[in-house]
């Protein structure tokens, strides 16, 4: 297990940093998470799929408020006009034909009510907390650690081409229809991650700041990471449901 | 499973209230959960209890800061020289002489290192997102929901008379000594959970107040039960350890 505790000790060089931000996805990222490999091997019932887009779906739908809050943080105009792109990926021109509406039609195409996703009643508590975490961790922070936390967009198109054409293979109920919500996303991640390393890069200017956002790196994969393992915990197959949460069951 | 959504629809008398939120313990706080089962029954490691420890550390941590939110939020000074109790009884005349310190004692007496376990490092990121979600709902929230949140001790006292003795009988490397954490706890809980159920019952005086406690309530027990479940996914028999996180197995 590779420790980043120090990784910035006595300062890095930008490409050094960079290195360093891309091993920390090349050993923490949630492409390692036993689920995501159940999931690409086809080894997934369809309720448990459900419970994978039911809950990542509040991960959907606080991204743009996430992005929101950095927007909010940012003195440079310049800075916001290209942050703001992300918020009209997700929410798209009227709130409901972006990302999070593509992300329903994920989910209602897995069965669910679309009511009870967007509600995000049935989530579990754990998964809350995870995303909660995160909306915080960009409240509070500084900016420049904010902007590192989204880094994980550097890994997303890696983990996209695993699972689209896994899950098109090896689940007979998945259409390319449903998974519409991943077409765009491989460039517009691309765009997002490659504006924010960047800024990184260049803001990141003492030994301190560089460890911070090696830290924010860390912390982004802890809350992806956290999000699978109670998918896992609640849904596996020696897993239990948590009270109140989505029950694939049927009823006893 | 018992739901709570619309317990308070049309308004509940004190007694009906009150009756409410003890039946959301008695549905969802986590003496119920398999961990507290294995626990009470002899069926975890000294590695596993290790971890619980190491990760409850964590939340017994972050209790006076949450007491202090509370503290700051209340306008009643009768109201906040009765809250005060609880920030004195976690730290004690210096710091480290109350419950915090009495939590670091049993942690070490599992075999665990102090300073691993007072930096919180090895700590689960699940749990440090349920126990930075309670400490938000404390800020965040109405004073009154946060006052509700407390109310799991009214259940504390029946969880320490189960694990107390089962720990002392079942864990030949657990002693009276090291438990002493719990000793003054069913005192102090009990004290603390009268004064805060006396509030909850005066202030929630419309159905939607009486709503936010019931809410506020199962939201605590969530914390509670998420935290068991991050251990149990992480440390348990059919577990995995997520990355940087406090792991008990020998070096390969």
């Amino acid at each position: 297990m590779k420790e980043f505790a120090d990784a910035a000790r006595g300062g890095l060089s930008a490409d050094a940093l960079e290195k360093t931000l891309r091993d920390v996805g090349a050993s923490r990222y949630h492409n390692l998470h036993p689920l995501h490999h159940m999931m690409t091997a086809g080894l997934l019932s369809k309720e448990q799929l459900q419970a994978w887009a039911l809950n990542r779906y509040c991960y959907q739908a606080m991204i743009p408020r996430k992005d929101a809050m950095i927007l909010a943080r940012a003195e440079d105009p310049a800075f916001r006009a290209a942050w703001r792109k992300r918020i009209e990926d997700h929410d798209g021109d009227d709130g409901w034909n972006g990302g999070i509406a593509r992300w329903l039609k994920l989910a209602t195409g897995l069965g669910l009510d679309r009511e009870l996703v967007a509600s995000q009643k049935g989530a579990l508590p754990a998964t809350r907390f995870a995303v909660g975490a995160y909306l915080s961790f960009c409240t509070d922070r500084s900016l420049l650690e904010a902007v590192a936390s989204s880094l994980t967009e550097l890994f997303s198109p890696i983990i996209i081409s695993e699972r689209v054409p896994a899950m098109l293979a090896k689940y007979e109920f998945v259409t390319e229809d449903i998974l519409e919500y991943f077409r765009p996303r491989p460039a517009q991640a691309s765009r997002d991650a490659d504006f924010a390393l960047a800024y990184v890069l260049r803001h990141a200017d003492t030994p301190e700041k560089q460890q911070a956002v090696i830290d924010a790196l860390v912390f982004k994969c802890d809350v992806l990471w956290a999000m699978l393992d109670a998918l896992e915990q609640a849904y596996g197959d020696h897993g239990h449901v948590p009270p109140g949460a989505f029950d694939p069951r049927p009823s006893q």
